[in-house]
């Protein structure tokens, strides 16, 4: 690890300087090299699955291993996009006068060497090399150790594609080795990683978190909450609250807490509930939610601190949006939180008191996610406050520095 | 502590949603409460210098510590320019339409609930607070137990100036008791404190970055470097060499390492050392500077490594821009450096490759300062690269959370 580390800080000395043009023709060419290796690419890949088939893997975990041909498209297209994106390095921003005849400015710039820890799904270790590559960052890459020959054979494709664009191989390294102790290593030398990025379960990142002597961006759990106020539209909330549930059980934006102001509750719960029923949602309800729906499962204080990920509801009735943003401030994530409502001063509220990541009104939570937010691309959901919050994008994968123009000025 | 703590968290709900009327009002209130107290805060500044000669505190430290009525003026009109900063919370940047129909954009908002953690200075006490007042945070500040009298005077205008303005006691305060262990108990809080800001010499600093459990905002060494490249103008050079290092000795931004381009180091150098000569600087130089002034002290590897804080300078000839930049990256801090010259190109370079906190063209590097570069105030320059880089105003003590606003949007 010592190694990758020093070549990464090679590397990124390197990328620090290179300008846009060869940054894209090195994605495009990973994306040459990988349409011709897409045979190989599968070999290996179906080498993973049968070795982790024999070792008894669950279904889910295979499924995120599997690559196919759809899956590669989506990968090589993946790079095009990135290419296509605007290079964020360099940017320079507010650039002013001071009274003492400097002009004092921002530059953005790439973060450095950052290291990204993941598990199953071979896909991430293009995205996060192409991501990571067009901010002017170097990276190591640890995948986890089911996918190892599929990343192999990506691995392969990002070093040629490097080489091909004169970039330096050190730009993006894949960790090898499936050695536990390589993570422990990778997260304890600042002089070599100025970041760590770990994407996957939540037990993975908070052991990360917990060890790491490098700065963490991290993204913890989405217990997310849509609030229906008095004043909301019926066929919004409806169609929010329907969506935000069931548009995708398994993702950190969807919502997992139902609150329901007490004056429209009668008026819409049944209605709702119909709905949640059409899709196998099962209901968890406090005591006013189960006198209008006495079929729902008694909610405990558990369910309010619950991220489900699952086809489950937790539903609360709340006195107006005191009630409702004490309840996501005491039992939320902040990661994601909506109202519908039609009333400006309420909207304006909740947006400026509810403290999450993303914050909406009126629309279903499903959309806190970089590609709806027109980042282009997204290395994760960030639950942290400093740095990047909410969906990262290029941007979150850089930083500014002062720049100061002067033409001989000192300080008197 | 935890008392502090969650009296923190609960004034920093309260906080989040102040407008800036009560917060200015707050700060003015302040300013009157210490003006009517300057006699009382005399007479405790008073009782912690007597306690520290006898306790045997050195002069630096006695001097730090000392009010007098210049410096209660100072904190006054520093209230009341705080006061009048624009606040940045709620500012909502780059709201923009999507294909879906939502509206994406940032709103500025405040960290939450910030711990300063500094020495002797009592008057960071009255700064920090305000920084943290007006950027809508709640603080717990943790001052020097030598200046423990002083801290109360300041921390009772503090809490009266809350309560006239109608503010929670719990957004600002002072730790009282003197037991270091409240300092580890500060720092791993993570669910009271949000982030930790050291303001102090360089081992508390490092103390505190390696046992906290939250996130810190640090500032370490300043190796600064100034770059006299062969196109610089000599007049400018000399001048933004000589006030680089003898302006002040003992600040982070004063220039520790003069590099030298080859073709005018015979020319320049003289001139230079005429010059330190005046001020009493004491030259330590590698053997080109030696061979051209022979009465500098040969430099060793500690010396490109060093921050005085002192009239020393450590002085490298250089054969170019792709030496003085290596340099740089291998022994600096990262924190300030600046180049002088008259060539384009060589300018550009200079501000893409040196990743430092602040890069100049030009300029002294004195300036790297949160009101000459018209932040209004500063509480501590970072050298970190997440988060906040460089001088810390009130925007590095906030974040940006994503805000959506829709009209019933749902995702497909």
């Amino acid at each position: 690890m010592e190694r990758l580390g020093q070549a990464a800080r090679a590397a990124a000395t390197a990328m620090r300087r290179t300008a846009t043009g060869p940054k894209n023709a090195a994605l495009l060419a990973m994306a040459e090299r990988l349409t011709d290796a897409r045979a190989e690419l599968l070999a290996a890949n179906a080498r993973d699955l049968a070795r982790g088939r024999e070792s008894g893997l669950d279904a889910a975990l295979l499924e995120r291993l599997a690559l196919d041909d759809g899956r590669i498209d989506a990968m090589i297209e993946g790079l095009a996009q990135v290419a296509a994106l605007p290079d964020p390095v360099g940017e320079i921003d507010g650039l002013r006068s001071r009274p003492s005849g400097i002009q004092v400015g921002q530059m953005r710039v790439p973060l450095g060497v950052i290291g990204i820890i993941y598990e199953s799904r071979p896909n991430v270790t293009l995205e996060a090399a192409s991501l990571c590559l067009k901010s002017g960052n170097a990276c190591i890459l640890r995948g986890g150790s089911e996918a190892r020959e599929s990343n192999a054979a990506i691995a392969a494709c990002i070093r040629t594609g490097l080489l091909d664009a004169g970039l330096p191989e050190g730009a993006v390294q894949v960790v090898a080795t499936t050695d536990r102790a390589a993570v422990g290593r990778l997260i304890a030398m600042p002089e070599y990683v100025d970041v760590i990025i770990p994407r996957g379960g939540k037990s993975l990142i908070e052991r990360i978190s917990r060890e790491a002597r490098v700065p963490v961006i991290k993204h913890l759990d989405g217990v997310c909450h849509v609030y229906l106020d008095a004043t909301a539209d019926p066929e919004k909330a409806l169609a929010i609250a329907v969506n935000a549930k069931t548009h995708r059980y398994g993702t950190c934006n969807t919502m997992e807490t139902l609150l329901v102001d007490a004056p429209v509750a009668e008026a819409l719960l049944p209605r709702l509930a119909e709905a949640y029923a059409g899709h196998g949602v099962e209901l968890r309800g406090c005591e006013r939610t189960r006198t209008i729906l006495p079929e729902a499962t008694p909610a405990t204080e558990e369910d309010w601190q619950a991220e489900y990920l699952a086809p489950v509801l937790a539903i609360r009735v709340v006195d107006g949006i005191d009630a409702a943003v004490a309840h996501i401030e005491r039992y939320g994530s902040h990661h994601t939180d909506a109202i519908v409502t039609e009333h400006y001063g309420l909207a304006r509220r909740f947006m400026a008191e509810v403290d999450s990541s993303s914050v909406m009104v009126n629309a279903s939570t499903r959309f806190a996610d970089g590609f709806e937010y027109g980042l282009g691309a997204e290395i994760g959901i960030s639950t942290d406050k400093l740095h990047a919050r909410g969906p990262v994008g290029l941007e979150g994968l850089t930083t500014r520095k002062y720049i100061v123009l002067g033409d001989g000025q000192v300080r008197r």
